[in-house]
């Protein structure tokens, strides 16, 4: 195994360059659920694809129905093999008038804390953190002309698009994706300090729920106090989704939910995450979940839901007396372990059927959904990249579960039998999803620098 | 009194002028409440201006502080005076890419119904409205050289704007607004075959409640389950706004409402008004309102409470796993007579502040409250109008309360000490601030021959 100080060396020297390289990524706008953006999401591909090429990687486009998928292979016989997976697309950006900077103009800022950030839509979630694993690569090539382990790079185009055709893609392309553990970058620190392995991933059931009762806007001084008003049914069912207790009310919801081992549990306990520590950052500071949990658990092991969205009426500035003929949300649950994404749906039907006056309509539309996974805590693997990031960071990572969902996990264990290894250096402030996204610049650097690390532990 | 024929002929004959006169009206966009557009008021205020004296009347301009308003005389010694009113300016045009022509550039078009009407802004709210009243007075200025009573016409310019001067114009000029009589025209019809005399008006207290929570949005993998959700918040307030006998929940809401006199009540239960009839048209076939009212009471005669429009999270196509920092809403209470609108606003907030969590803040915009208002049921105009439209339409009109509010007829009592006459000609599928609104033709057409049947049966 050659020394890692060269390779270590060689990325921080290119910083820059790397910084260079992952601005012009960023300022490809990839929006995959917009069909205007086809284009850009295919020049994003294109680009990625060119990039693998150049430093070594046998990288094509493969068609998948949707956005393209880049697939780049750099074998390695007789080493281990790694399949890492990762994204181009990005979210949205509206409501753009809330960013700071052009969301696909990407720049370095200064945080009021005084830390260094990229700032831009994908900055995080998920170019920069793809980035961050491909620098790796490149320098590892750079400085000993070959990689310690076999790889092959899979990074998909319609993440933020719900991965509709992926699951069938992987499955039809088992054999060139063979590979003997995964690797997902997806994931994100347990603080700016010390970094995480996510060994556990919630499931998700979400819709979209459209209540329609007159077939036209009403002026309220005409038909109010007789017309059924959709806002408010589809309120009566948002509200009627918990207790007082911050419980969710579905029927059966909490019936495949098992407890954590008390040994878990007692780690939690000790870790003594309060609400002001893990809210207080985003301006809050009680816990609105279930009231008998710590809330390392309401995060963690337990099921939730939330309203995403909601919109009906007039919406705009002042006033207008209107009762609306329609009004809709967008209602999710995460999901732990065992828990079924359509018992969940089938449920959520029963009680959203239950609150609609029977003279009104609904219609639910059920987005892909997805069960719960957890990582086997004895994979060796983990505890290789474990040993690597404590090396560049000096405190041990932090084994944690995670609320949000990356349903190719569970896909690349039933399609391909690999096991997947989540490793990421996202933080919670990073606003992914959200106006003025950002990447700290040591998660970018440090990233690149565990990641040669990690696939040095990886060569065994 | 001269025979009414000839007039009648004349506004027939003169149609398509009085059309050509409209359409130069409705191609000004005076929108009142966008600063942007002062200077085309100020046109539309001088064009009406010489209009009215082309037909005699003595007119000008007048300035109350905000956008001027139109004032012109035309006495008849002798004869009962009335005064009539009506406003100039025009609702925002947005969203615009929803109008199917230009806002401005008014058209006849066919309605899928066979119907012809008038499409533009303001084309009946209220322009529309306006010129079918000063149409009546030029038929009976063209065919006899007068008026069969004195008429005084005081068109203002910022009724969409709340008409924030003219209450302290129009006492400020009690003495040159003296009359028997007020004439307003900003109401409807009971359907489009149906005319309607509106005798009483519901109160109004209109407010937007903006919820916030986290100082920016979440991702509901990360913060679900600990995080509150402003919607969750909003939907509960809204929910709660209501009991499951549909009677609203604001402490003291009923305390001042009285109930109608027997013989209202008998008169109503006589009109069977059902929820079939009544809904059926609008696709509903059952009232939400208080289980233990009439259909009748609900919308005419009980306060009620409405969400106009809710809005927060993602509202776009597809899913994104967001929490929302802020959700708001759009809530109104329609009142009736002896409601105080600042007591309602004082409960409004209690109600809701009770309901927000302690870490969360909420801001409640409170917009123009009006109170309810009754007219008498024995004015002897009220006789004269119903003859006069059952003449013109064949059918008797009918006697409603509406729900909506028109704060200048309170003004006109209390300033002037005058009864008001509401009759309009709109209908329900108007579209009055939205997207394409129109005016039937049949309602100017018969409409300027109803008001001169009404002018000749107002003198008595």
């Amino acid at each position: 195994m050659p020394a890692l100080d060269p390779i270590l060396a060689d990325i921080d020297r290119d910083l820059d360059t790397s910084l260079e390289r992952l601005f012009a990524f960023l300022r490809i706008p990839s929006i995959s659920t917009d069909p205007a953006y086809a284009a850009e999401c295919r020049r994003a591909a294109e680009w990625l694809r060119a990039d693998l090429s150049a430093i070594g990687f046998n990288a094509s486009l493969r068609e998948t129905g949707g956005h393209p998928v880049v697939l780049a292979h750099l074998p390695k016989p007789g080493a281990p093999h790694v399949l890492f997976y990762g994204h181009y697309d990005v979210q949205p950006v509206d409501p753009l008038d809330l960013w700071e900077t052009p969301p696909f103009e990407p720049r370095l800022v200064t945080l009021p804390d005084g830390r260094r950030a990229i700032s831009a839509r994908g900055a995080c979630d998920d170019k920069g953190q793809v980035m961050t694993f491909i620098e790796a690569c490149r320098a590892w090539q750079a400085m000993q002309g070959e990689l310690p382990v076999g790889v092959t790079i899979l990074i998909e185009g319609a993440e933020e698009n719900g991965s509709k055709h992926l699951p069938e893609w992987v499955a039809a392309n088992r054999d060139e994706l063979k590979a003997d553990l995964a690797l997902v970058c997806d994931t994100g620190m347990w603080d700016s300090a010390t970094p995480a392995i996510t060994t556990s991933l919630r499931g998700l059931a979400y819709f979209e729920v459209f209540v329609r009762c007159a077939d036209r806007d009403l002026h309220s001084g005409l038909f109010g106090g007789a017309a059924a008003n959709p806002i408010h049914v589809l309120s009566r069912i948002i509200a009627d989704l918990h207790d007082d207790q911050g419980r969710v009310t579905l029927p059966g919801f909490y019936d495949a939910v098992r407890e954590p081992p008390a040994e878990v549990l007692e780690r939690w306990r000790a870790l003594n995450l309060t609400p002001e520590n893990f809210l207080g950052p985003i301006g809050l500071s009680r816990s609105a979940g279930e009231r008998d949990r710590m809330l390392i658990e309401q995060v963690q092991s337990r099921p939730t839901c939330d309203a995403n969205g909601i919109i009906g009426g007039y919406t705009g500035e002042g006033t207008k007396t209107v009762i609306a003929g329609q009004a809709s949300a967008k209602i999710s649950f995460r999901l732990v372990e065992d828990q079924d994404p359509e018992a969940v749906a089938a449920s959520f039907s029963d009680f959203v059927r239950a609150r609609v006056p029977e003279d009104c309509s609904v219609e639910i539309v059920t987005h892909k959904g997805s069960r719960a996974l957890a990582l086997p805590f004895d994979m060796p693997a983990l505890g290789a990249a474990r040993h690597a990031l404590e090396a560049e960071w000096g405190v041990a990572p932090v084994t944690i579960g995670s609320g949000g969902s990356i349903p190719i996990v569970g896909d690349f264990k039933r399609s391909l039998g690999l096991d997947t290894l989540l490793i990421g250096f996202g933080l919670d402030d990073d606003r992914v999803h959200s106006p003025n996204e950002k990447y700290d610049l040591q998660s970018f650097h440090k990233g690149m620098r565990s990641w040669a690390r990690i696939l040095a532990a990886l060569a065994g």
